[in-house]
């Protein structure tokens, strides 16, 4: 087979969910029938790889010093909802109301995968709990044992910080992510988050 | 969300099988783990669909004018394999010992899709058959309405350039596609391929 052919299939590895004979099937579609979407897609995939950083005040993906979120004056800046990733962040933009501010961890409570409090950003978000306008925290990390540690961490942090910590109500599936729960449900948890 | 990061979900989409969600996935999982495999990625899908043409003997995928296999000279030049796309090449190259040469319609007949014998290459296929070097022709077309047509049609070409048409053997499932046909069905049917 030909080499680039050879190399694109190896390369369409790196996407999850993707083996040898999906990224092949990928790879022949494109050269058979999409090559033009097949070079735009080459260019978003450098673009983003390169230009996308972190936002300096919520930690989540963004090319510009401040995404955009948090340069919104439309949003209620006494709320403060922590997340894990920025896949969790979307999925409550996407099935909530919710018009407060986040900050994303990138990750969770994990001295054995070499995560710690320094890693996660909590001195940042300790600072800003700090700064006296946020009213509730809303812990939003996964229920899993590592994320409820981390709620746990995160409650500690916010009482330091004389501000109310609050935990999506129960209605997420234990030991599941967020990021796969329904929409209805996660809507429903996130109206009924309750004090911790 | 990020323009570039939207940008590159919408462009995952253009992967056969890839979703809204899974394009998210992907993109996330890039960003937040392996920004340079997914450079490595913009760049051979670059490559690949600047680079890779079609080799003018066989008309496979090739970025050279005549692909490694047309070139190589230990390949059998009295076989002669027809397949409808370079997946079923590589299918059979993959499931078989087949050593013989191959052609590649990059279709199949289908008027109403506007596919006749020159979108097929068929005029070139008659003058190699008419060069005297071949002597089997195996048709190894899709068992589908359209293929059945188009190895009808090829096994006339045979007769008419005088090389003896064959068929692969029965075993591949009516209606199927030869690329989701596991490799010990393959083998059996290439191996048992008939006279037509
Ligand atoms: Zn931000
Ligand atoms: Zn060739």
């Amino acid at each position: 087979m030909s080499k680039l052919l050879t190399d694109l299939i190896e390369a369409l590895r790196c996407l999850p969910g993707v083996g040898g004979k999906s990224a092949q099937r990928m790879a022949f579609h494109l050269l058979e029938r999409d090559r033009e979407r097949g070079l735009k897609l080459a260019d978003a995939l450098r673009e983003a790889m390169q230009r996308i950083g972190h936002c300096a005040r919520c930690r989540n993906f963004s090319e510009e010093p401040l995404c955009a979120l948090c340069a919104s004056s439309s949003r209620d800046r006494h709320l403060l909802c922590v997340v894990e990733s920025p896949v969790d962040l979307a999925a409550i933009e996407q099935a909530t109301g919710y018009r407060g501010h986040y900050f994303v961890l990138h990750g969770r409570l994990s001295p054995l995968d070499g995560l710690g409090p320094e890693e996660l950003g909590l001195a940042q978000l300790a600072q800003r709990l700090g700064e006296g306008q946020v009213e509730e925290l809303i812990i939003a990390t996964n229920p899993t044992v590592e994320g409820e540690a981390t709620a746990h961490y995160l409650a500690q942090l916010a009482h330091a910080g004389g501000v109310r910590p609050t935990r999506l109500a129960h209605g997420v599936p234990l030991g599941g992510e967020l990021e796969y729960v329904d929409r209805g449900t996660l809507a429903h948890a996130f109206g009924g988050r309750q004090q911790l």
